[in-house]
């Protein structure tokens, strides 16, 4: 499990660290991450304007860029999902 | 990324089958879990009380039991802090 977790982490870091604060991801690294990585979990994974949507869901404090805490709520109601979880 | 959210997956569910519920994690599972499973990342994870502890923080409803998203917030934490990041 804790290997999972470092896995998370590091493909985190290596789409937030392409451009800008290498903590966040921009909304560009978020369109990369989710078309490479997320494809089969995330609907329309290539429609920019489903992206967009998506982005602005996760972004609570509104700064236009994704840290690890909002882009863990994505991957948990996607794991939720498809764990077949209630909720 | 679906990989390593599919080990996530799968382990809770290894772990919430144990006895009870198949979905949710009972205290004594939540014990086995992080002692068997995340004993770098927890500290005190041989700890009844601190189990006890992270448990009640975790357990919004306070059911007694942990679903998916209640145990995803912990991991969350743990994993922003084995990457390293601010909050």
């Amino acid at each position: 499990m804790e290997s999972a977790i470092g896995v998370l982490v590091s493909q985190f870091k290596a789409y937030a660290g392409k451009d800008g604060s290498s903590d966040t991801l921009s909304r560009d690294e978020f369109q990369k991450l989710v078309k490479s990585e997320l494809s089969n979990f995330v609907k329309n994974a290539s429609d920019p304007a489903a992206i967009d949507q998506l982005m602005s869901s996760l972004d609570m404090d509104n700064d236009g860029e994704l840290c690890f805490l909002e882009f863990w709520q994505l991957i948990g109601r996607l794991a939720n999902k498809h764990g077949g979880f209630s909720q």
